[in-house]
């Protein structure tokens, strides 16, 4: 099975070391859901995997949305009545109404303030806010440094472009061996936010980086994108390839200290879902599981239902369930390493079994086959045979074309690996062959067929 | 929603106060499944909602049944040796046989006795008892006075006709803006039995009364008539109707101290099912639900196999389970106006729901639609929306024709009205179109379209 | 209903005392897969009930197996160096490797030891062992016998013949009123083992034996076969009668002390689970119900994919889950005549229940028939009805052709014979018809209509 370094201890936490140099890298960088802050996140991720870019120009129709203007900003400031910059871009990005329109005015106090956020309950910390569909100007700042603004004249600057330009995203493809296509997507758009999301976007690129020098069933997408209008985008660019996608994940806040949680697709019971619910089972990691609801991440747009794709989604703490979320206590001083360790190889074992499960067509299904002369079971009778006996017999019992090898592993109770194993041994000696991707739905099932 | 005012703790409590005032004033008549006790409920009932009123003729077939005869009485007594009226209609008009023959006879003590009924573990009370299919005569007596009934000879008179006539039903009939229908069926069939079933009578009542000034979407069929024969009759006359039921309910014995109690349907799980548990859940007061079994009331009827329509059925204390069932002792005093008017609320948040439910269709169902374009969703972003935009977001997400309101409401555990406004802004928006009516089982599905 | 004799507390516990003496009588007999020792035991199960005796040809084809050869032993030993037989065939037929080559010759102690088998955690018992398909020889002893053996030379001798002949299984066909049939299989191939499996050897008979004065709906064939062999040659032999069977058991491991055991058939909730998890329920003895796994005996064959029969087992402890399992402990003595009685009482059980078992289609599923013309139901109304008339009820609700009358049991709560009965009446009043005869599974539907 795939990625077998990413699963074991030693090489996640590796990895996960080298992924919280990526994100310390990449945490000043100021992005958005376009732009050249985007562009420079990629140029550096480029550097450890292959990407094709896209970009997509300013105003192509996306379903019911359209691609925005290319926002780029340089600086940004709110100087007092004493000209002291009590506001600075230059020390903190999130300062910035995220997409903010530019501005250059002076005005009082009474007029600055509704353009103005904090958190009255968290002051020391500079709040994250956005305005992506309606053109307006704003700030950011610490509640405790608001309260001490005096009345006035102030002086505010965005020196920002709102003009036409790209929604510029990012693929990394490793082909597989059968036509069965699984979905990464991590979302790039967020600024100086370390766990939301540069761990998704470091661990989908650790991931990626590993899977590249194997030799996968299925073709792996990972999609480095900007949040809703990126998945948007990605979805209308790619609707003839969505039938062969057999499963996938939405990836992201991967770095914090709370349990991972899943979110099951809005199908449910989805095998993207039970990979993922059997592998945090098998794992024994603290873990939640929950149900699909269309608040979120980019599930909302895979699972809407006019896609209905099996994509779930990993996150440790979920959006706004930890306090730090979106607020500039969001830094990588809240990314443990050990944690994104414990995400990676979480991810990698996710990734393994969805991409070795496969259903079994029994080749010689009337009565049991004589495994003995094929040497895979013992001469001696009289006595239990072994676990890996039992693989096979359970490999051979399901293999009625309905069941995958996720489902052997929950109803034996054994090992998934074990009767990935037990099964390949059965294909080599002629006993079942395999069927490749499970249908995105009942509906419209297909198969694609592979050699075992 | 329909039925705003009774769905209020006030509005309810006022309407089971004049349900109260019907209860007591159509309490003294002597009813059966036919005669004209039936007929004066009626004329009753009628000064405060329109009713059709029919009449079958006897000896007309009903399935494997035939409308009886005609059953009225004018008096009853047995007089004893001394010439003292020990038994008398004129006092209660449960001592007769319900739909005796009439007699007219002179006997000894010894061959009067097996033609009294009496309860000698409640000695007071009166027992209620009938004989419609077959032709005998009898008489139901306190078993105190029973016992001291002294040998000697008795006149037993009962002054009574069977004769050919008919079987007297009515309906009360709002027309809903679909093809869709709802039935509500309470049995008239009962003498001074109040709980069982005036209670029934003067609450369905109640809630025609109050739906006539409104605009349903489903058209409310409310059928007062006799049990057991009288719904088979119904059913009889109005097959081709039943492939537009939707729902609906037998409801009665609503108004004793006794929890509420919901017999699903044969079918269980139909939308009549989760609607009336769904309210129960939701309103919190304290309720059991139960499985159909197929003895009780006249869901036994319309959850025949034949027809196995999805109709269940309401009641406080069912059939059988409270110590004053058929006796004299379900008297008006067993009816407690604040059950009545829990009953009553119940009712109507049943009825409003089941009205309103309907399955939505996304018209833009590839990823979200935009709704702050469309004024439906705050501007500036980074924060979790309120409540509303959360029911706009699970209503187009389960918008998939499959799914209806219920649904949506059971699975986000949002309030059923707030899903409910939110779907009629999404509609008004053009994002969604209605679905309304529920095919009546998945053999034969059945869709009526409306605009939401 | 069947089976009423052994349905008794009494009429079982007469009846396993018989089968306690026919085990006795059977458990010196040495049997195999092949030769005469089955032969044997069959004379011995003919003089009680007529057998169809089967001799298959050695190197027939049987699926992805041959026939072996057929295996007659007349005596083996090994002799020490001083003269002395310390093993010895006709003191405990287990000390042979069942099925060993012959072998005559002389050697070393450590020559030796690799042909000797024995269990040093249980060191007075001989293990059972097998070699059916690989050609060695070899010894089973108690381990503290083969602790004293001491250096030297010893001589060998298994004075067996392993040639072309048969392989030789027997059936007792009951003929039954309908096509459809169930199947009883018991394995014939353990040599000295009381408990595996003399028990289901022994009621295998007694119940034929019963069955036979009886008229049962099912035709019931008893096979009395060799382990996995022997079911794979009567399968790949009746394939055309496969379509036909409405369920069974492979029964077996019935005398010890251990609670009974039911596994179900790999499909799960086939009438035949269904009516053995009833059965075990209603009885109220203490018994386990474990899921289907590709391991056990016969039902292995029966329930591979291939064929998919509704086919479960019924054993006391399972097949490794007693100590004295596959040893010399497990003698007559470990039988005990209470517990062969139970399981002879519960599989009675079984077999009437799924003989009688049926679906019934209401021919007047039209609200409820007039059951007081047809004198089913009392005359005076207004108390609750009986059980009986409960049971009449029951059965016309789910006379909708999908339910059974075991779904009306676990439904109802109410006794299966009293439904059973309800039914009868009810067909004989001409109010519903039957359906003898479940489906095999889903796909493949098939019914034979019977008068009831």
């Amino acid at each position: 099975m795939l990625l077998e370094r990413l699963r074991s201890d030693s090489g996640a936490l590796e990895a996960a070391a080298g992924a919280l140099a990526t994100i310390s890298e990449l945490y000043p960088i100021c992005r958005s859901i376009t732009g050249d802050g985007v562009r420079r996140t990629l140029d550096s991720i480029e550097r450890s995997i292959p990407l094709q870019r896209h970009e997509v120009p300013t105003g192509t129709r996306v379903f019911d949305w359209e691609v925005p203007r290319e926002w780029n900003i340089r600086d940004a400031w709110i100087m007092d009545p004493n000209g002291k910059r009590v506001v600075d871009f230059r020390s903190h990005n999130l300062h910035v109404l995220n997409y903010s329109a530019p501005v250059r005015a002076s005005m009082s106090l009474d007029e600055l303030q509704p353009h103005l956020y904090s958190l009255p309950e968290r002051p020391d910390w500079i709040p994250y806010r956005t305005t992506y569909y309606r053109e307006q100007w704003g700030f950011c700042m610490r509640h405790r440094d608001r309260e001490r603004l005096a009345p006035g004249r102030y002086e505010v600057v965005i020196d920002a472009r709102l003009e036409p330009g790209h929604l510029t995203y990012a693929e990394c493809i490793i082909a597989g061996t059968t036509a069965a296509e699984a979905i990464v997507y991590t979302h790039t758009c967020h600024p100086s936010l370390a766990n939301d999301n540069l761990t998704g976007i470091a661990l989908a690129a650790a991931l990626a980086n590993e899977l590249r020098t194997q030799e996968p069933r299925l073709t792996w997408r990972f999609v480095f994108g900007p949040g809703t209008i990126g998945s948007l985008t990605w979805l209308s660019r790619n609707e003839a390839l969505l039938p062969r996608v057999v499963g996938g994940w939405v990836i992201g806040l991967l770095g914090d200290s709370g349990a991972l949680t899943y979110k099951r697709s809005r199908l449910g019971a989805t095998v993207t879902d039970r990979c993922a619910e059997h592998v945090l089972r098998a794992s024994g990691v603290a873990a939640r599981v929950t149900d699909f609801e269309p608040y979120g991440y980019d599930e909302r747009q895979f699972c809407s239902p006019g896609f209905d794709l099996p994509i779930g989604r990993l996150t440790r703490s979920p959006n706004g369930l930890y306090p730090e979320y979106h607020t500039s206590a969001d830094d990588v001083s809240l990314v443990k390493v050990d944690k994104l360790a414990e995400s990676l190889q979480v991810l990698a074992h996710m990734f393994a079994v969805l991409d070795a499960n496969r259903r079994c067509v029994n080749l010689q299904p009337k009565g049991e086959p004589r495994l003995g002369k094929r040497g895979l079971y013992g001469s001696v009778g009289g006595t239990e045979p072994g676990q890996f006996e039992h693989a096979l017999l359970w490999v051979l019992s399901l293999a009625d074309g309905n069941h995958d090898l996720l489902a052997a592993a929950e109803r034996s109770g054994l090992n998934f690996e074990l009767l990935e194993h037990a099964a390949t041994r059965l294909a080599d000696a002629g006993l079942v062959r395999s069927i490749t991707g499970e249908p995105v739905s009942e509906g419209k099932a297909k198969e694609t067929h592979a050699s075992c």
